[in-house]
């Protein structure tokens, strides 16, 4: 894919996010990266949706410096480049703000896997990172947000489980593309609202069955997927 | 019914789904059945609504083979099959992952029939089935999540309760039509919401009156109804 | 008024109510009364909001009689008779089912007055009824639902507390016409959301002082009312 | 800026509001405030919000004189003025009753600051005020309703909290501008729906740590801020 083309993509799943309703204002940046040339494309910082433009887009690689663009990139920025050095299967990542991922982060609570609209997308609980210390906050506060992220997901195919809650901040997901970073996103929103409601309901609801679990999770994204069409 | 006009109906009865807004990206299936051919009308899998057009439908017979259409139907097919040929009276089959819906099957329990709202559409609770077993989950899952519902309706009326949560699942809904299926989907989707909130503020609510039940429902369904007007 | 501007007005007032976005489908019903020829303009039984034109409006007598009008009249007209035979001062009726107001209803609970927002616009304390009887089912069951709020309205001021729960049920507002009986719905509906947040909140949140309960009430409805602009 | 200017970028913080749709009805005002003339130009008084023009709005002197205009100001003007006598820093009020607000108002505690979302525009909690006394009520109700938020805020800066929730009533908020202070009324919003939904999930979720608060805080509003662009 050209540059060109991922500015448009990651442009346009900047818009979907605005689009899909769960980003206030500014409270969101999308990324998409060209990995043969280590370049990542990202939002630049409070530049709201109405008037983002491809050509807008900041250009940085794997050293947090600005290759392309005259706008300063998101500031987190660097978060984004820990995620793409650790996780080198992922090609986009998204943040946002979304009000019930971000009750999670602040209850500082993995979200459970309650049922099949989870396990579709998610294989297992939606993990909760630690938070940040004060220490790292003084270090580099950016950057050591993802390495908590890099931690948690010790031992976690990340593309399995492809959405995180920082504790006390919210959700990072990310994905193939910065479109499916933005699906991800979007469905990682539902989820938490979802199993906010059935904990309302019901406080020990239990996990989904194992077999279960797998069973979606494989008839969506197994090798063998069935889901959806050939393409 | 025609079979185009089975599809257009289909086809209509799945854009409502989206129209309604209970449904995220494609998370939803409606069907409709011609009993006199043995020929079920239902969503291809992964489809977006706003890609969809009746010829898109996929035509199924009782045997789960499809007759007609190039793209895989829904990955729930089976689930569909068993409930029409459980249920006889009922011409049409709804399945969403509406969130309130959602909600009731993760916490596993059936959704109490706590007022008057309830009762207009739904003859009582609405029924949650048993968890699919893992054995299930080997032999046939989708067929067997029906069977589960089956298994719950046994001694019921399907018209009369004319939805269900399958327990760490969702919900299935049905009716006289494709229509009314998904107006059934979406009216669940309400009662559902409501009795989370009703249990919110009074976590011990009695069920409705038996009388007040009985008599809503009758107003709108008995063989004397007079809601609405005479058709 | 002539009877063709009530017709309009009654019409206007219906589909302000689809327009809030508190009704589903044609869950609500709203009329207005001619006093002077004791006639009241109501909403047909079950037709879709969409295809509402004031012709299509039904007028009934005192008596529950149709006057004018090809279509059944709203299956609650009798609990709108009985509101207006014991409410005088009152001029238009809404009956929803919009779901924060039918949580209370449900619970059987009043909604307390928590703070201005409700002070602004209920004088205390929203009403709940006793619930209609199995006797009152058989013997005339909508007339009674008007005959359990009337009961539960003495000694109040309906004007003042222009609005109710019945338990099981749901809400009935009114006002000095069809708009005003529809406005105060969509705030019962907010002022019960906000009601059931602020009790998740704090289970015993205090009732708002008396003395600011008037000042409220009566700086928008008192004689000296200063609130808005002189008509 | 000109009164011209004021009255426009006033007009259009309240048609904001309404935008934003975190009031319904009338439910807010919004003023800016000329501080070289000592003019206020605010909302008049229950003016829908699609008939307000720039025209429409009443400018007022710090002694509540009516300068121009031809409308009743809003009832609450008296309390902006005192916000405007006690804060020299801020140039715009806005007060709603956006519900997720008012549901702490009456609840009648402060939002805590548990997560980055609230310490991007508010540092620390979110403060409540006492609720006015009886006393307060017969002597100046809405000037004695600002007396209280500057009571509140002794001690505390009102532009790195620029937002309060007034006890049994609702929020204020405000900042540089009248933008500016709905941008936090809408935030408020936002962070008081948030704060509710993550108590739901953790009741005893802990406060955002110190020095993530400072870090977040001073990323976008310290001397050296570096969030967004360089104007």
């Amino acid at each position: 894919m050209s540059l060109k083309k991922l500015r448009e993509s990651v442009c346009e799943a900047n818009l979907e996010l605005h689009r899909q309703r769960i980003v206030l204002y500014t409270w969101g940046n999308v990324s998409g990266i060209d990995r043969e040339r280590g370049l990542i494309v990202i939002k630049p910082s409070g530049v709201a949706y109405e008037d983002l433009t491809p050509d807008k887009l900041v250009i940085v690689d794997l050293d947090n410096k600005v290759v392309e663009g005259d706008l300063n990139p998101s500031t987190d920025t660097k978060t984004h480049i820990v995620l793409y050095r650790a996780f080198p299967a992922i090609g986009g990542v998204a943040h946002t703000h979304s009000p019930h991922a971000v009750a999670w982060a602040q209850a500082r609570r993995e979200i459970p896997c309650l049922g099949t609209t989870h396990a579709d997308y998610c294989f297992g609980p939606v993990p909760c990172t630690e938070p940040v210390s004060g220490e790292q906050v003084r270090r580099d506060y950016e950057a050591e947000t993802g390495e908590q992220i890099v931690k948690r997901f010790a031992g976690l195919d990340p593309l399995a489980q492809p959405m995180v809650v920082v504790a006390g901040h919210g959700p990072f997901t990310w994905g193939k593309s910065a479109g499916d970073a933005v699906r991800n996103a979007v469905i990682l929103e539902e989820i938490a609202r979802i199993a906010a409601a059935t904990l309302a309901i019901a406080p020990h609801a239990p996990a989904l069955e194992d077999e279960i679990l797998s069973y979606h999770y494989e008839r969506k994204h197994g090798p063998g997927a069935w889901y959806g069409q050939k393409s």
